[in-house]
């Protein structure tokens, strides 16, 4: 079959033709690709900046947001059967383990992470297991809904704790309304009746935001304010959530002052830093809590609003074979919206 | 009547003789004051750390955790009657802005502090409302919780927002077992069943720690390893939960170090910074939370415990006319336990 | 001033002329009523099935749904101002008892029930207290709103209780359509993303259901199959929540029958009973919840969700003097919506 | 291998040589069997009250609470490894379900329960798999703790669902303090910090209880009032919580009179059945919650709190081929605490 590998840092992937995988453990489930996502992660794994942390074996395939058709089954596995479309959780988990055993298997001990550390979805085949894939209702298609599998899913996440936070009359900020943040907007939407009040820079940004849940929203190079003036205008004594996509360039310091009393700062983008005396954190009573890829349960959630029309992605769809030309939009900037690879039939 | 009060910022306090406080609402709660804590606050209060922030028409009395009998109340207070002994909530507050309607009437945003921006309790009478007061069990004595109102009411509410995280197996560490701190490791032995381990550079407050609760102790200066590796080989993979009441010298960054995944860091001390890389939030998934005063309820739990033998404080006490040598002694540090100043009858 | 007053049980009230209650008290409010909606439970109140319950000295004026706007208020209420339009929360509460402190004012143990024991709404006045009034948003007017301040917050209370259980992908199963229900089925929508399947015998309510958010409607008599089948159809295991309007003629028994394990009964309406042999509680671990009327801050959040136009009521209104013809149409089935009852300007 | 195993219902179960369970699967898990316990579910399943509902091929082998050591496992089973004791969780869970992957496994869709529809402990060996077992620490021997795996598990789970209720300052009243009672009590203790209230008709019972944790033990049948009287004495409004470990001869009804409003009552015990008017549950806001028994991370914690000496059990040790002593001990009341059956070394 064929494969998008990397076979040494810095250089570009190739498409190889590699042995298929096959079922072995009793709950492994092969999955034929329908479509593989791809994101500004695997230009990371190509340069080596995820080298040390997830180190596996070159060369190795691409592919960490994936979707597709069961194709054969373990002994074991009773929750899908070939044919079944799928979305695939991004790890493999063991289900043993603490973290698996109360339900936050996104802390699995045990995890494999395929396009990470293990062979991924840049291929006609994926080789998973029962713990990984959730069955996707008639109405929905692998290559709609592949990009949720991780980025989705992690937006998906942050809003879903924060859920019990955004009462009625609440206000929530989304800072950043990119590929995540314009899914956590259709996440609030969806799941609380909170004030939506989107921050970004890009005027297309905010304006897709209103049309998919945001009330209000700003553009702080605009020269209506600074984003914690206006958003201190809106919500009258400061937000209850914050949702920082971004997490650096000073969004942190702007989110957490945006914040009122008791309110919590949502950490999901990065590369910044938080900074905080403690007297505020104190004074204030306020929280900051970081967030990290969802849980199966949550992509079984996250299907469900996807399967009711209440959360879509914008895709643009390459053969596998131009793997490298997807990769080049990304890097250039054109590519619109969350780039999708999908292998010959 | 006498009371202790404050003339100008950075001269000692004076006893005074001056107008008894009178009920005029249907309210208002006037207490005989049985105990008056003494703490550092009060200290900082007459440097005038203070001043900018509560800006109190000087001259007023200090007294910020309070506890006495009631003498007299307004026409409509049905909660406690003359003679009734009661420990005060150290905020007046208004029963209708909306953090009072939810209980958290910490956050009031129309409260009075007694002591910092209002007249407080070392004096004969204080004059407060019937929101304040909590009916003492017959087993309690005001001289025995007053300094409860404040410093081990603040102890109480971290821990008991600690406290759904705290099931069994779980691991709380307490950094800084002194006046705030030993009363959050009672509560903590008293409301949860996880495994306590408290740091703390004094080997008479670990020594105290063991007796009232502490499974594990840890002076960080003894040459065993630093309080984060000491705190990971008991805890094997981190503390769930990281009780910090020193907040400043460094222990935040050690407290955060010491979590575990998904666990949480509780500020309650101050004076220093939090400073974390967002990627760090992320990836650990952890949450830093502040913490103030607690609430009425709070104070009210906190009594349910005491009353049953479960939070005990040691104290000095000092007549209310000694004021200065209890305030020297404080100051040179030769002040075992909390300071509390006690009219004459 | 004019007022709709019982004089003796059985016996149609009278409009009377009475004397103008006066703001006595630091934390009264005067409110020129706007709109008193009328219920059955008025209808009860005439023919005397609470006299025993609530005790009330007659004559006495009815009204327990009430809205207007603020004319005067006492010297120490800060939250509204003449002029302010309100609702008011059907009871008067103290503010003072375990309850209230903790936002559960609904069982407030001092509280008065305007309409039932003490004066109510359908009057040109009514005096509260600040506690009662919330503070409508410009674009609500007391005559749209004021039958939300009762049935509306109790269909709204259950709701809120079950929210935390119906995430993504569950189904809330709602009996009865009617005055309660329809507000339900509406909050369901608003504060959650479950699947909404109603339960109802008359086609009219069937259809609104649909127009305001059912995804399923189920009428029992139309020969498809018993409600229990049609549900166990719809949701495959049985549903997660049934909030249960109605509470007679056999829908608790049926509404418990159509929970799947681990699901919960939510019963709102009355007049029948609850009858389950403790091994189906136990086996199938189900939970049987009881809802009464809202606190203060449920009926803040109504209110927004109100404003936002995600709740709406059908009424008809009738002038203060029409009284009689409005008590009349309810009895013989000929008031559409809910009957509400608007002073003389 | 020796087995006790039932061949035909109503006549005694016999010891039989039976051939060695053997590991096949990637996840079993061989136990050498340490201890099982014994209770009246084992006389219900002898005569046969079981046979419908789990329908068992006969012959088969009873015993259903089992501790022992590992003897070899499969292919995938990281978590534990030959020699290590440990308690097996009642059910062997699919680990793939809904249910399990929230946790909430007692709900698998797909379980073994190893003595009531499989072979059971009864034996020399016991053929599991990697998501039942519970390492157990050091300080524990597999004959102690083998009769918490079922009875007192479900003991443990109910008081686990009630904690959050059973704040400082709350009541709580346990009904019947036997085999689960007694387990619930110290539960309580080791959890909570409620005021703890034992009704039981046995002196022995209550004064086994006093020790373990209850503050206060009521005798319905010492002439000094009703349980319910009693309660609401102790209670002053009624108990928050109610754990009925009884739920037969009336203790529905007279568990459901004690609560105050708002409260919960938790029925484990089963026989009788709650019968309740609408109106009741609505005009107190009462619950009613059933419980089953609890979930491996309930067994897990369990072992924790065991391992701590915070809860311990009564039981008395028979050797496998004295099965039918045992059950005669059981059926003639001559057995004192739980019966513990361990086969010869």
């Amino acid at each position: 079959m064929k494969a998008a590998r990397v076979h040494s840092y810095g250089r570009p992937p190739s498409i190889d033709e590699v042995e298929e995988p096959r079922v072995v453990g009793p709950f492994d489930v092969l999955v034929e690709v329908g479509a593989a996502g791809l994101c500004r992660t695997d230009l990371h794994v190509i340069e080596g900046q995820w080298a040390a942390i997830q180190n596996p074996t070159l060369p190795y395939t691409l592919g960490h947001e994936n979707a597709g058709w069961v194709r054969e089954v373990g002994s074991a596995v009773h929750t899908v059967t070939p044919g079944d479309a799928v979305i695939l959780h991004p790890l493999v988990t063991c289900g043993l383990c603490a973290a698996c055993r109360t339900g936050d298997d996104s802390h699995c001990s045990n995890a494999a992470f395929p396009g990470l550390n293990a062979d991924g979805g840049m291929a006609d085949l994926l080789l998973t297991n029962a713990r990984s894939v959730v069955k996707l209702s008639p109405n929905l298609q692998p290559v709609e809904v592949a990009a949720l599998a991780d980025a989705g899913l992690t937006a998906y996440h942050a809003v879903r704790k924060a859920q019990p936070l955004l009462t009625p009359g609440t206000h929530a900020v989304v800072i950043g309304a990119g590929g995540l943040g314009h899914i956590g907007v259709q996440v609030l939407a969806a799941i609380t009746s909170a004030t939506i009040t989107v921050v970004d820079r890009s005027a297309q940004a905010l304006e897709l935001a209103a049309k998919i849940g945001a009330h209000h929203t700003i553009d702080p190079t605009d020269g209506a304010g600074s984003m914690v003036d206006q958003v201190r205008e809106i919500t009258e004594s400061g937000a209850h959530v914050v949702l920082d996509f971004v997490g650096e360039h000073g969004t942190p310091a702007e989110g957490i002052a945006m914040l009122r009393n008791r309110g919590s700062y949502y950490a999901i983008g990065y590369g910044g830093e938080v900074q905080v005396p403690t007297i505020e954190l104190i004074s204030r009573e306020i929280s900051l809590v970081g967030n990290l890829v969802g849980t199966y349960n949550d992509l079984v959630e996250l299907m469900t609003l996807t399967s009711a029309g209440r959360v879509a992605l914008h895709t643009t769809s390459y053969p596998l074979d131009a793997v490298l030309d997807a990769i080049h939009d990304l890097e250039s900037g054109r590519l619109v919206g969350r780039g999708i690879l999908v292998p010959s039939p």
